[in-house]
């Protein structure tokens, strides 16, 4: 299965996250990873990440280059730097973008309050701009919060849907071997063409794969690379791991990653990314009930008709909603029994404004009426079709079930 | 841009294509492809079409093969054959399916009409069912309508968006040469690794290309390479274009395939194939109006407004509704202004369901009341969420503009 668990702490989950609620999770990846400096109150920046994202997206066939095409509203980037952001052990994550997109990118970084982003201007090739990244972590410059990293990522801006998992693969590997780098199988046969378009020989599939990302390295083995390399490397190669193997001698660890690791480059690459977002995000609901009676009767119901199509259901009266919505519920349904006004609907709308979830992904908030409790299986088959396509056109309508 | 266009003769767009429509393609194809034997009466099975679907679909993570696959209630390998069968100088498409799935087979074929289709018995390995394939077209059996074709494109049953144009191609380009593939750049750096999962040395991505499908043979060219080839190869090999280059000594011409011609792989792969599936049928509505003198007001606007979303929108009062199904369009909104019940719905209804549509999408017929004229651009907007999303969980919802 290509697809991370859903409702699970995968990287398309929106944010940003809440103080509070990655103590767990913190102390595993401390555990493993206090040699990185991610002890309490230790400044080395002992792992820093750098993603090129000058790219103009021509492959795409749309005038917005892709790292910068919404998915729910929301620009791809934006996932990408949330799943680096997640990893606490990460410390600096440089961006390298152009002068013409460096003001889009400061609004995407207030606009989803990311942490820990560097930019940098990206060069005229995919080359030039890690290389500027790098640059901008070894220079010891005044009034620069960066420092020089023991171990470097590199990461596409364009591959949103990396876990921690293989992050700390590759970063263990890297401090092994020197550099490390994902990998998959071929999906098809790589074939050789002559001069004049004929076929002059195939390769082995078996024996190839394709170089993913994210990739790691010691930041001097890279960065002694990047200075050494020729004008043609910088202008016409796509492989640091080749980089490394050429200036610095260091025979890459190759670490097999998972399909969903793969790069949004066509245009169908983003529907099956808004797909999985969408799949990932409409697992959990919430049922918030108008009265603690209900909460027993029409409630349970519910809960047992959604738990059908729906891996998380949670139902409550109302009084815990602050922690539900800081626990990343997106979806909400309101059942109002007792009343017939939307007192309850109101608050909650309130709530979830408040929160700053809303400007992440559309919000569903559905509004059942008494029939709920005659009809629960067709309002089970409503709601979660309303929250898997989560489509604004149908806000404001009345739904019978 | 890597869409066919939207609303256009695609081959995404549901079938089955009824008789009489097909004359201005019929006359196209004809021109550029007499020689092919698809003169009116020509009885020579010039071109055959072999598609082995025994693949058990494991990358995909479900239990289904992928080409069984369900994309709107369709399987996948159902788009592939009318993509197929759309082209009407491909006189036969070979089959090749596991015996466990040769009576699902014959169900998919049954249910969507397809024709010109023949099965045979997959083998355990692609090669093998391809060989199944080819045999079956060399072999005149007694009582099989099957003769050897001149040319034999081979095709994945996973790669439903196959245009016509690529089929011609390969196909001329075989007959001049003897053998043809479709290629595609590489998106990943294809890298060696050493027998310690370390690099070996990484390939100079433009100086390669992916091999894709489809791929077209002079018959007599695969079949004798099929016919020398070693159990090895029968056994790991994956690229026919190498078995016509090793046994038949044919430097296979490769012609360059649009994006839409991947394979369908992973998960992902199928909700992108989803996508632009919803995306090519969404694109054309027609409006049916309750009388002739509304078609010139409400009707009007509406139009207006529709345009501003979908590519094609045509207006009628309910005359040539028949005609319209023909046309393969998908969508339909009704407008009821002067009598509040829905004769014209139902009428509607009736023949869409008498005209065999119903049984390849669901179908989105919108009944909207008086309150239209007043707020069209919300009814725009809600016309266009339901076409897109087709979810069937909406059905008998009474939506107000």
């Amino acid at each position: 299965m290509e697809l991370g668990p859903p409702g699970g702490s995968g990287p398309a989950e929106p944010g940003p996250r809440l103080r509070g609620l990655r103590g767990a999770d913190a102390a595993a990846s401390a555990s493993s990873l206090s040699r990185f400096g991610a002890e309490a109150g230790c400044r080395a920046s002992a792992v820093a990440a750098v993603l090129p994202a000058g790219g103009s997206g021509e492959r795409m066939g749309v005038p917005t280059p892709k790292q910068f095409c919404p998915i729910l509203e929301r620009p791809l980037i934006s996932y990408t730097l949330q799943a680096l952001e997640r990893v606490s052990w990460i410390k600096d994550i440089i961006v390298a973008v152009t002068r013409e997109n460096m003001e889009t990118m400061k609004g995407i970084i207030q606009r989803y309050q990311h942490k820990r982003i560097s930019l940098v201007e990206a060069g005229v090739t995919r080359h030039r701009s890690i290389f500027n990244g790098l640059k901008a972590l070894a220079e010891d410059q005044p009034n620069c919060r960066l420092s020089k990293p023991e171990v470097v990522i590199i990461h596409d801006a364009v591959r949103p849907f990396v876990e921690e998992d293989v992050l700390l693969k590759v970063v263990t590997a890297a401090q092994e071997h020197g550099a490390s780098g994902a990998i998959r199988p071929l999906v098809s046969t790589v074939i050789s063409p002559s001069a004049d378009s004929c076929l002059d020989h195939s390769l082995e599939r078996a024996r190839y794969r394709a170089s993913e990302m994210p990739q790691a390295f010691l930041f001097d083995v890279i960065y002694d690379a990047y200075q050494q390399c020729s004008d043609y490397d910088l202008e016409f190669g796509t492989e640091c791991l080749h980089l490394a193997l050429k200036y610095s001698h260091i025979k890459a660890k190759l670490v097999e990653g998972s399909p969903d690791l793969w790069k949004v480059t066509y245009k169908r690459d983003l529907y099956a990314a808004e797909s999985i977002i969408k799949e990932r995000i409409s697992q959990k609901v919430c049922v918030v009930m108008d009265t603690k009676e209900d909460e027993e009767h029409v409630g349970h119901c519910l809960e047992e008709m959604l738990k059908t199509e729906l891996n998380h259901v949670k139902v409550t009266s109302g009084q815990d909603l602050q922690q539900i919505i800081l626990e990343q519920c997106y979806n909400f349904v309101c059942v109002n029994v007792m009343t017939s006004d939307f007192e309850e609907t109101q608050r909650l709308l309130n709530m979830v404004e408040e929160s700053n979830l809303s400007i992440l992904y559309p919000v569903v908030v559905i509004s059942e009426e008494q029939k709920l409790r005659e009809s629960l299986r067709q309002g089970t088959t409503i709601i979660s079709a309303l929250i898997k396509e989560r489509n604004s056109g149908l806000i404001g309508q009345l739904l019978v079930a």
